[in-house]
């Protein structure tokens, strides 16, 4: 199943894709949020939908989408999670994941327009796998770690690289700007997506590519995190963990490349879909 | 006007705190959540308040409390904010606000047992002023920061040492264990306080004072912690930010000493009451 959400903020619905055609699940009568996924949401939603299938309204198609899951308890990121962008940005190889957060605030539809910060310089791009958990996990084992999957979702680790590593502090103070989590276009369900490991993902930045990489390359695949970062925390319902980005962010280049306004960087990864955003300078 | 919630999880209520006796404000029909305080629910529950007083139903003095503001969206800290607690840990004198994240499901009550996370031996205690948001911030100046002050709140800053500077990564992976931030007894409104910055604060351990100290020693006050963090993230209704510890941490001893399971930590702040957890080992 592929779950969306749509509409302007304020006034966001619910909606599935089914056969590339979106269709309104406002009639369900919930949001895709913590109570949905904890409550087994997924499963009721793919029973409303069978049930209801010759009544669903069809969504145009010049909708603007929004994150397809509702505002979660956290966004936890791994960093340095792939071999090859450890080594373009300086980093040693992590010998367990390293943990940051984004600030929730940051989330936002996958086609809106990226605002660089007021005094940013070095406004970067990461496309990442993103995890969205399922059940509530604390202490969760390796082995048992897939049962608490809901899906996956395509997602843009917007980074502010002064503000992440010049400034003092956690790399939090560089991952956290408003519009800086683009999510979407869609929710897979886990049963979509036969291996999360072997998913090519990739960035253009005004059609050129810079990120071409595979979740083949993890150094920490997807049920090591999830017990490790349940060591740590408590994951709910609908939270997220980012996995990590390949090589070709904007840092690793020599000279190093940011994005500016008018900038268009679009991205994907195989069954996640596409998503793409217009940078544009931040005004009050 | 002093908030409290409190009852078991599950089934949390409201109440406020009138000369020292504490009342049930559940028809009041709100939690103290970022909805409450988007809608000008202080203002709201002080009117209710007034209203109702004869009317309101005490609460029993062994009631478990809650924390007094349901779970924000973000509790972000200020690390370092005292420049003694930065020599103790020998950590330089920042030159801007370092800021690191908890997660929101670190939250509990102010009297609730501290979880020794499993295989921590480096679990430590941290005395805070924790600061409650009224408004939405974004790109606040520092002249304007104490109107988007609702008020504040005592807080455990609880750290695992190790998860936090051992580990690999960021700060945040020793800091958002389960009941890692017992907050409480109340949230005190801002007109309660007639100067946060003259506030002394004081840490116990099984009766010995660890931490003492005064909110005057702040290398970065309120107004500039609440300007500086905006500029990075969005500061929502209901989020916290908690302003940093004094000297007298566990780390800072030679030496080193770490809660174990019985200790009891109590701690209080001038105007904001005094709390007290019991450690407990980590139990499946």
């Amino acid at each position: 199943m592929k779950l969306i959400r749509y509409g302007m903020p304020g006034n966001i619905k619910t909606g599935v894709i089914i056969d590339n055609v979106k269709y309104d699940t406002s009639a369900f009568g919930e949001d895709y949020n913590e109570t949905f996924f904890e409550t087994d949401g997924l499963n009721r939603l793919e029973q409303f939908v069978r049930n209801n299938k010759d009544q669903l309204t069809k969504i145009s198609d010049d909708i603007r989408l929004d994150s397809p899951i509702a505002r979660p308890s956290k966004i936890v990121c791994i960093g340095l999670n792939y071999a090859d962008h450890a080594k373009e940005t300086g980093a040693a190889i992590p010998k367990e994941p390293v943990i940051f957060m984004k600030s929730t605030t940051s989330l936002c539809g996958p086609n809106d327009n990226i605002v660089i910060p007021r005094n940013s310089t070095k406004t970067d791009w990461e496309v990442e796998l993103a995890v969205v958990i399922g059940k509530k996990a604390s202490y969760v084992e390796e082995t048992e770690a897939m049962d608490y999957v809901a899906g996956y979702v395509l997602h843009n680790d917007v980074s502010e690289r002064e503000f992440q590593l010049e400034r003092g502090g956690t790399w939090d103070k560089g991952k956290g700007c408003d519009t800086f989590a683009p999510m979407g276009p869609f929710l897979v369900t886990k049963d979509e997506i036969s291996d999360p490991h072997n998913l090519r993902l990739w960035l253009k930045v005004n059609g050129k590519i810079m990120q071409d990489g595979t979740t083949a390359n993890f150094i920490f695949n997807i049920p090591h995190v999830i017990a490790y970062v349940s060591q740590f925390m408590t994951l709910l319902p609908g939270d997220v963990i980012s996995t990590g980005t390949p090589a070709g962010v904007g840092m690793g280049f020599n000279p190093q490349v940011y994005l500016k306004p008018g900038d268009v960087v679009e991205l994907g990864i195989d069954g996640l879909g596409t998503a793409s955003q217009t940078c544009v300078a931040w005004s009050k």
